[in-house]
């Protein structure tokens, strides 16, 4: 009798991938243990057979324990669909009651740094995959369970970076910037961060010339001959001009790598949303990589990301050694977290805690305010675009049927002299038929642009809060140093580093805010000049149509 | 005790009027049967008084006996609103079963012209005071029950009009041509209806310069020392340029007197709706002038109804005098019905049967055709005028509002060099705010027209069924008169009038259907223009803003 398996996760299939959806308690049959890839091959109790991830079944447990998911959030809600970790943490406001209190660490001096929990990521198109990096070359290496070059270590490796990969839709507290504020610092390295003191106030060095990269020519492959399939998309640099290949699991790894290293400082916005079903539909490659290339040009537009070892070697590497070498090191970084404002070097004198406090206070506020103004500008957009695309549309075609219907009655009459009315109403009705798939199609040209870059920046700003949280909590220390040192807990020494610290940090974050504000005035100026500039061409349209 | 009185039929009091709404069935105390004009002054059980017009209260008849409410018609549900006499007579679809079927007279000659029902009228804004004609100087006369020179033949003959114009929205029957086919026809008088062969057919004889007139300044005057109030409008005919003033009552009764006279032969659209509220709101006078106006204008435009006696009476009457003997003379008149038809004198050869029956059926299936066009065009135009002063102007205005909301935002980055944005997207805002205000206000200035049109057009093609009935059921006549001289019924003459008197009538439908197709030419001519040229100076008001 062939080995019966637990489902222990919620697993969903992608069409035509050949995959199994099953849920979590079901019991399934094993077909065959030794696909490889990180997956199984298996049949549901309705006869229905394929490959599910080793990860998400327990072979030969058969129990009837009661599943897990109940206090997993929803990842695929509407709510969380383009949220940050922190959202999905806080609940439904990632701004309620301030950062200061989301860093649950008031009563002790935890080191803890990310919480790591288990959740649901059936629908990730990679997941279960990351032990094997190079399709095509592994599967020539057979079916065995873990094979190729890397060995074991880095098995283990891959096996918890996928957990961590897993985490970002989970519970998720703010880094905990102690680690940073009483840390023996290394001696300092060649890679500082610079920040210097602009016109707009404290900013970050800006490369001559600025990175950018084009993402293009998404292509299919397959693995495991054939079994399973994939898109690989061409990123090219314009410091090199040499493409490089990457899968979306690739781009999943870098956000992963610059959320560990940079989050504490810098907003590493979400990649764009997984989709569980048409993987392969033109339109959806389409949008993942418009969404993809957006996501890479606000990475290469920062200067501390853009400059970082792991980007410069995902967008330049040469080939497969040098990648994995790169990947390795990156992996081992020990600079991440609240670490990363170690190498920060602000030209400037230290701050009073209350201008500090200030200024964080400041930047919480109206990110939250913009959070709402974006979020508000989403929410009428996208009942506009409904309007336009659905009521709306259908409204002026009935219409441009109602004249077209009245002209063809009017045909029937007998009477003579009527063909200049019965011209005039079918053109009447045919404009209408006109108007009603330029108002369907308008919003394609200008709503869209508009609606991602407010897209964008919520992504953006949902990951504000917390960065300001983990400022707000050192900021948190630093108050309560006298009575740490009071109980003997610190000393008086490290008061003073921890002011000085906390002073850097502040420095950190006005850089970062600047930032965002001549961003987000290119990129509003850009898109608002781009929408009007639509909108005339409409009525222009329109008019010429009338 | 006070006299008690039995409510007979639901009256609904106009506000600010001084009247008492009171219900079938209810009991009321009469307060003072000496108020004059047809009114009553009535105390409800709940303590509240005001008029209610004597026709509506069995004074001293209390009883608890059942309203007879039950198998009436509801006037004022919204597809009666606007419909005929037929279209309540035959229910939802007056064009059901032909017009052959709904003469009710196949099994035998019965005489009966229109079937006049009692009915519901407490929203007339004239009921009950048709006995007294010129308010000013009948109130003069006291409150006495019928005062004034017209005495009582005069009192009974109004009363009698009374009932005929509450029977608009009850049951009716196609008139029974019979009456005309074989009739014994009195002399031919001096009043002949000239048909002539035009280029598109039989026509009527259309006047040397077309009859027009303007309805206009609406005044508001009182009767019975303020008690009650009305309207009156200046009616300016361009013949002799000289203003009549009239009521909406004598417009009422100029419609029953020209329903009553042509209605066999040519549709006389009703009045615009009556309405229960707001009689005196300026927005309600002047839409009820507007389409009084379009009325006379259609009515001015027919050769038959503008050269009509009772039509030039109400026009161009010098005098009380000559409006009362004139109005005592149009209500004697009969040749009215079908025998209309007996005026007519078309100078062509008499017409086989089978042609003046396919004739009627192409005018039948015309018409038909055409009020579902009309109504299919009357009902996507009133939806997008819902949606354009409704959701859509919201939706505009909170796009404007999340514009100008997140440049206030922007305004607190404490940034510099923002402003440039910022007034960019305040202008946006205010841009879409103008948008909504345009785009909630273009109804009136496009679709206003287009729907009034359309309106008349339906209001005159609802009335076509019966006017075509007429038709129908004289040709069923001819059909059977073999059948009737057999039976010994009609003699074999009769049977040669009765075709000869049908191709008369078959010449005054096509007459009629020319008049109709070249009116309708020329006003969907003029309102597609009109609709067209609204819609340039939209869309250019529009890509101006932007």
């Amino acid at each position: 009798m062939a080995m019966q398996a637990q489902v222990i996760y919620d697993f969903s299939a992608e069409p035509g991938n050949n995959e199994l959806t099953v849920r979590e308690g079901e019991t399934v049959t094993v077909l065959n243990q030794n696909v490889g890839g990180g997956w199984i091959e298996a049949q549901n109790s309705r006869g229905q057979s394929g490959l599910v991830p080793e990860d998400y079944l327990q072979v030969g447990a058969v129990s009837s324990r009661t599943p897990e998911t109940a206090t997993y959030p929803d990842a695929y809600s509407p709510e969380s669909s383009n949220s940050t970790n922190t959202q999905v943490a806080n609940g439904d406001n990632p701004w309620s009651g301030g950062g200061a209190d989301t860093n649950d660490t008031a009563g002790g001096w935890d080191t803890q740094g990310y919480a790591q929990t288990r959740q649901n990521a059936g629908d990730d198109d990679d997941d279960g995959e990351w032990d094997e990096e190079w399709d095509d070359a592994r599967s020539t290496g057979g079916y065995g369970e873990t094979t190729g070059e890397e060995g074991e270590a880095t098995g283990r490796n891959t096996h918890t970076h996928m957990k961590m990969s897993l985490n970002k839709f989970a519970f998720s507290k703010i880094p905990n910037p102690e680690v940073y504020l009483l840390a023996k610092l290394p001696p300092k390295g060649k890679d500082r961060l610079a920040i210097y003191m602009g016109d707009v106030g404290p900013v970050w060095l800006y490369p001559q010339s600025p990175l950018d990269c084009v993402v293009a020519d998404p292509k299919k492959g397959s693995k495991m001959y054939g079994l399973k399939s994939y898109i690989e998309y061409q990123v090219t640099p314009n410091t090199t001009n040499r493409p490089v290949n990457h899968r979306y699991k690739h781009f999943d790894w870098l956000y992963e790598r610059l959320l560990e290293k940079f989050g504490s400082a810098i907003p590493i916005p979400s990649l764009p949303d997984k989709q569980v079903t048409g993987r392969f539909e033109e339109e959806f490659i389409k949008m993942r990589m418009e969404r993809l290339q957006g996501w890479m040009c606000r990475m290469c537009r920062h200067p501390v990301v853009s400059n970082s070892d792991v980007f410069q070697l995902f967008l330049t590497y040469r080939d497969e050694k040098e990648w994995k070498t790169g990947k390795r090191r990156a992996e081992k970084d020990e600079c991440v977290g609240p670490m990363v404002f170690s190498t920060i070097d602000p030209e400037a004198p230290e701050l009073d805690i209350i201008e500090v406090e200030q200024k964080c206070e400041l930047f919480s506020r109206f990110t939250k305010e913009m959070d709402d103004g974006v979020k508000d500008l989403l929410n009428v957009g996208n009942i506009h675009w409904k309007r336009c695309t659905g009521p709306l549309r259908k409204e002026y075609q009935k219409i441009g049927k109602a004249f077209q219907n009245l002209s063809s009655v009017f045909n029937t009459s007998g009477y003579t002299g009527e063909a200049t009315l019965t011209d005039a109403l079918t053109a009447a009705g045919k404009t209408y038929e006109e108007i009603s798939q330029i108002v369907a199609e308008q919003p394609r040209k200008d709503l869209h642009f508009l609606m991602e870059t407010n897209n964008e920046y919520k992504g953006l700003l949902g990951c504000l809060p917390d960065t300001i949280g983990v400022h707000k909590a050192a900021i948190e220390k630093v108050r309560e140093g006298d009575k740490m040192v009071a109980a003997g807990k610190i000393t008086t020494q490290d008061k003073v580093t921890m002011a000085k610290r906390t002073s850097i940090m502040c420095y950190s974050l006005q850089a970062e805010m600047n930032h965002f504000h001549s961003n987000r005035i290119y990129d509003y100026n850009r898109v608002m000049q781009l929408y009007l500039e639509e909108q005339i061409r409409f009525y222009e349209t329109m008019k010429c149509l009338s």
